[in-house]
């Protein structure tokens, strides 16, 4: 999606460690114009799949997805770190791997807003290994809901993400594909370049 | 506002600990035609004041506050949990209690995102003992930015937030106010009935 790889392009900062920062328009300070164009995107690609809910998880991930909820016409839900003692003990939960904090966290989303009747548009800000997407498409499995596909905006390919969540079979719509960071020069290469 | 007290009374639920669950439409599932309605309240209320930024606090104030920001044509600005290794040095950086977890947790937000050129409404969903947002008008204080003023969701009246931070002299806006919560009964009373 041109609109958001020009902004990286212009505004994300390369960081040791992998990270491209792009608190200035996407995760931290968001651009609503941006995401209100990223929702389009989404729609025109899933809107015939008959989407119940839209997933996601806190907290970088619920701006951008509530913005899909919207387009969509249903509700966001967001899965909660575990922590929360506002998290009823009724909860489908799984535990996931932070490559970036080095540590495991649980999440949870409650059965009562997670069922086998909803039909399931998953939509996160990164995708790099995988293991925040694995442990949304975790609880889906758990709740018996179908994953209708994945919405992320930008994806780090050379994490392998797509890999660790290959045996989901769901379809991954990435909007910004990164081949490469160069720490060194500050520099990136798009998939697509 | 009506529609947001409507909901609460079809679908809170009152939890010990004077908890207020609204996960249902608005902490965890979200609708977004409610948080569309409640960004048009503000708005109305607040538009005349140049507001340059729109700020609230992860989680779930997120996805309130970026309706708000995209109502107003500025961007959402969320202060960051501490321990985030996304969020460079160079932050303001507060100290909040949470009364609910009972810890104390640190939150940041990027020098470069907020600054004295900014004037910010601070929007989240809830107001109890005020806390939070004693942290993120602190969080203004330190980047010499002004505080507009404050949108909350839901304020628990009688957990006394807004003495909490009376000494900050900001108009605040709430469009529910409840006046007590009866655990035993499930039931809750608003300031206006």
């Amino acid at each position: 999606m041109d609109a958001l790889k020009a902004r990286i392009r212009a505004e994300g900062k390369v960081l040791p460690g992998n990270i491209l920062l792009v608190d200035q328009f996407l995760n931290q300070q968001v651009d609503p114009v941006l995401i209100h164009d990223m929702a389009e995107h989404w729609y025109a690609q899933f809107a015939d799949k008959n989407i119940t809910k839209i997933l996601t998880i806190e907290a970088s991930g619920i701006a951008i997805a509530v913005f899909v909820a919207a387009r969509f016409g249903v509700p966001l839900l967001f899965a909660k770190k575990y922590s929360s003692t506002n998290v009823t003990r009724e909860s489908h939960e799984v535990s996931i791997y932070s490559y970036t904090k080095q540590e495991t966290y649980r999440v949870a989303v409650s059965k009562r807003l997670l069922t086998e009747d909803d039909n399931v548009l998953i939509i996160d800000d990164f995708l790099a290994n995988g293991q925040a997407l694995k442990g949304l498409l975790d609880l889906c499995r758990q709740a018996g809901a179908t994953v209708a596909g994945v919405g992320i905006a930008i994806e780090k390919i050379f994490q392998n993400g797509r890999d660790a969540v290959k045996s989901y079979g769901v379809e991954i719509s990435s909007l910004a594909r990164i081949e490469s960071l160069d720490t060194e020069m500050g520099s990136m290469t798009f998939a697509e370049d």
